[in-house]
């Protein structure tokens, strides 16, 4: 790691393009060399996150006025179409999407669910899902990474192993999810002001999330054939932190105990992912401010299915965390560096 | 109303306690008689409670200091089994128990779901289970009436006009449940110390809360049949408030609209409970502080189910406002007398 | 109470407007009979404010629509300046406004603060302040209350009756105070978004805030002489609430008794500002959600001074409870109607 | 660092000794050797902690057995007069004390204000009072060190180079503070519960913490005479952070902009301490979870006189980041390694 890579920050105004440069300012292996937002080009970091000020960082510029050839990786952190409209036009760099806009294969599907027709339809194929533990062999060397939502990450990293084991059936997955309130951005929208979300808890999306299309596809892939899900997420009142409780049926023959043990096998060894001891409920507290993940798997009062729990932190396993996840697999780095840092609690 | 009604209040060193002395504080028709606590007896309500520092109370004392000949009306507030041991040596008054200790009628179940005999299983089979809405008949009179637990409260309202009207399935109710903090009581453990809870949310009781046979018993009796439910309740930073999100599916025939017909024709003339526009998500902050329940019903993305979601005060509308209405629906009184005040926003 | 007064609400999408509805909901002498909201007309209460589904209130309507003919009480909610330009053209109401624009006596001080000249200037003169406690001389009759602000209710409420009795000295009166959430309004700020809240505290307006002057022409009022004093409001995560911790100095031959008695002696009697026993530390969770006020004063380590501390609710004392208070008073009902009902704890 | 230094930690139960345990985990010159927690001996942390559950760690054991002499620093995070009891018997290592035990020069002050003797006075000269930026002196080489309270840590740094300078008068300096929850440890104690926190607000210790003698100790050897400060503390319902706001005189012919050049100077190179753009608020999210101090003064409207205001993580820079600090300068490692984590935000 004699040369860091340069990297570029596109987005850096909102919390994921923030909670990216956390993260990067202690990777050994990455220098900031740009940091794009056109809204705030000119402005210092620090006058837009009062949290940098102890930092040397460069000052926001807009994406056009970054010159390319000096990065290494772009990470895009804009909003969705904005996104592949902009990256479509960068050539020649490493370039590791955080938006909704390389995640789905179909441009029909974003068509539908996005309302806009998909910018750059010819780099759909060609995108790599970037869900860092089932990726590996599509990672290393990949040029446009799509990093999952933060949703399907925590919901595929629980499921995921289970329907490739055979363990669970495809059918009537019901998900209920709960996120914090980062996830729904820095925009100025009233129901985010603190007094609508604080001392309350509501869901939304009922029924139409965007999210769901994205996990059902990759569902797909695992399960060999189409999947709906149900999935209902709700808001409540925390900054960080999301949590999946997705209650699923056992496929024939399966049980508690085997399902447990394809979870205990798959992640063994995964230095994020982790199935915790037997009976313990997994807690967004247990992973705040890091790149972890913890899951469990529980007997549901109804018979022949079960229930399993993952928590991650949105913002980094769910986001910019995942993300450099995915750069260090993507170059050949070691695949924890930068994201060492132990969970904050309390 | 010219005689108020003499209450007394057993256990009105805790939560549920405490909310039934600030409902009553306002009710017209009752005069609080005395407050039991024995582990605080001889102390003000006052020094338990500085916010009733402005209102005359009667001094804490032990329930068997208590005069029952000079009480119309006792509310028991005490932990189950204390509670019926209690209760059951009090002759010839109103007994409005807010434990769990007459909501089940099998004293078997009791003993399976509380790990202790049920102490007096005589009166099982002549308590009133208290879901007010749906007890119009055996209101009025009644002697013991056992008020429900505050997620049966939330559950019960989402479902049962719906299994009464034949529109469900009583099959794969799977109900997934958030709640407050107050509702783990003003009990002294780690779990419920601030920094435990504040920025994080987490399951528990999965698979085994002792709320399901209580949700269970009383959906049987709406479906005519056995009922086994999914419930995973959530712990959130709030301090009140409970939401449940309910997917279930349709009974054959059956649709979306004329579920949600079901609920409009049921809830039409309630008072407290409120079937809210098409496409309007029940949030907890729309009832805080308050005896309403906000419900609604949305399509699931799995074809033939249904999401139905209700959201309540855990301590009102779940605990002591509705103990306080199934006094006024057994004593005669107006429904909403002492129950008009609007929700506390934000 | 055989006819009720019909108010109207100018501003009722705001917090202060809702909260106002709120409590005027459950006063027996009033009917809710016009709802202002100019960016909201045509609206009902319950697409704005859910929370009010289950109550009957008129549609929203434009300020300049209203029959003020058939309106006997105003209450302005709305922001300064367009709160006395509009104020200022209703003929023979009562008007009471909750605004800025007629606390100040001064329009020089007005135009100074509020960088604008004052819309109104010669109803200055009349407008009664309408600090309830201590304005029982001239709100009977009154035609126009101007209420005070949230801070100024708190630090006026703890520091008159000190000034009054020549217990304390005016100069270096030193306020620190938190506040909740709400006193920011619903209004879309990226500073009140959850995330920039939520597990933070920050100080604002440092040397510099619009109380500033209405509490020191108060405060020069009881002293009888100008007074000057520091102000440090911080906001706190939580959405009600206002506390004021005040470092005075003792005047010549005055000690923390004859201070404590001059507190005893002015809150014996009123129903809304209550001393508390010794020691006891005001908090806000003492008073959520009810028009109270707790005060109490302690021994500072430094010799000869004071610490006295008050806490309300900013949206009831500190600004919708006590418009009610003083419409009360202003019209000859009792104090208390419409304001009786108990904090919510927790 | 080819040879990791090798640690114990004593009182790693607690929330101190698990944010130290935090931070040493990604302290490259740390090995993690021992951890002590007595009441829990013979568990892992991951089941007293379990968001280290991805962390290989050290058995909890007693701290009786630890062998000492394979230990270079012990970090003592245990309550007053047990720390010191403990600490005085290990011989020939580096201690680093987070308690109050060696904070105080006087046994007599410590028996005053903690309300028993000092378990080892002896130590008391020897101690090195661990202020970081002020103990570049004393701290190499030291043997026992003695590590700030939080709120004297966040004190200290507004107001000794103010005092150093002569900027400001030792006369009636009055603080205001406000703390997270965390502060009050994780014992269990109902005014720590959620509900009793959670949406409220209040000032504690009122005239009379235990913190007040180390800060005027302090304060007084920058005054070069003795000190009496004003000191009131308030509990904001958030987990970390802490925020004093002092009111403190100029000296005669100062201002504030020689006051801020005082602070401008000191702070132009201090890793840890920052001084902020002249007008903006230091913040407790500024720096969440990390070692990092922002400052900044303000004009008081009282002529004469300035605010200070300095912000902390109260288990960072106030207590186990600090620590870790103090170890860096104590034993010749770069200061900032191991505490190069941005803060968290949101």
């Amino acid at each position: 790691m004699t040369t860091p890579l340069r990297i570029a920050v596109l987005g850096a105004s909102g919390y994921t393009g923030a909670d990216l440069v956390r993260l990067a300012l202690t990777h050994p292996g990455i220098e900031i060399a740009a940091l794009g937002a056109n809204s705030k080009a000119g402005q210092t970091m620090a006058a837009i996150w009062p949290h940098f000020t102890p930092y040397k960082l460069p000052t926001l510029t807009t994406a056009e006025a970054i010159d390319y050839a000096a990065i290494d990786v772009v990470f895009g952190c804009l909003p969705h179409a904005a996104s592949a409209t902009l990256l479509a036009t960068i050539p020649d760099t490493t370039i590791i999407d955080l938006s909704a806009d390389f995640r789905l294969k179909s441009a029909d599907s974003y068509a539908e669910w996005y309302n806009t027709p998909h910018p750059a339809p010819h780099l759909l194929e060609t995108a790599v899902y970037g869900l860092s533990e089932f990726a590996a062999d599509t990672l290393p060397g990949a040029h446009l990474i799509a990093c999952p939502g933060c949703y399907p990450t925590a919901v595929l990293l629980a499921l995921t192993p289970l329907l490739d084991a055979g363990e669970i059936a495809p059918e009537r997955i019901t998900v209920n999810a709960l996120s914090g309130v980062s996830g729904a951005g820095r925009s100025l929208k009233e129901a985010n002001l603190f007094p609508e979300v604080a001392e309350a808890v509501h869901p939304y999306g009922l029924g139409h999330h965007r999210h769901m299309p994205e996990i059902e596809q990759q569902l797909a892939l695992a399960a060999g054939e189409p999947v709906t899900i149900s999935f209902t997420p709700h808001l409540v009142p925390m900054n960080r932190g999301e949590l999946v409780t997705c209650i699923v049926e056992l496929a024939p023959g399966r049980s508690l105990a085997s399902a447990r043990a394809a979870l205990a096998d798959r992640y063994a060894d995964t230095p994020f992912v982790h199935l915790l001891p037997d009976g313990l409920a997994p807690a967004t507290r247990m992973v705040r401010g890091s790149n972890h993940c913890v899951v469990n798997i529980f007997a549901d009062r109804i018979p022949g299915r079960v229930i399993v729990v993952a928590a991650i932190d949105n913002l980094v396993k769910g986001s910019s965390g995942q993300a450099i996840q995915n750069m260090n697999l993507a170059l050949g780095l070691p695949e924890t560096i930068g994201l060492e840092a132990a969970p904050l609690f309390p």
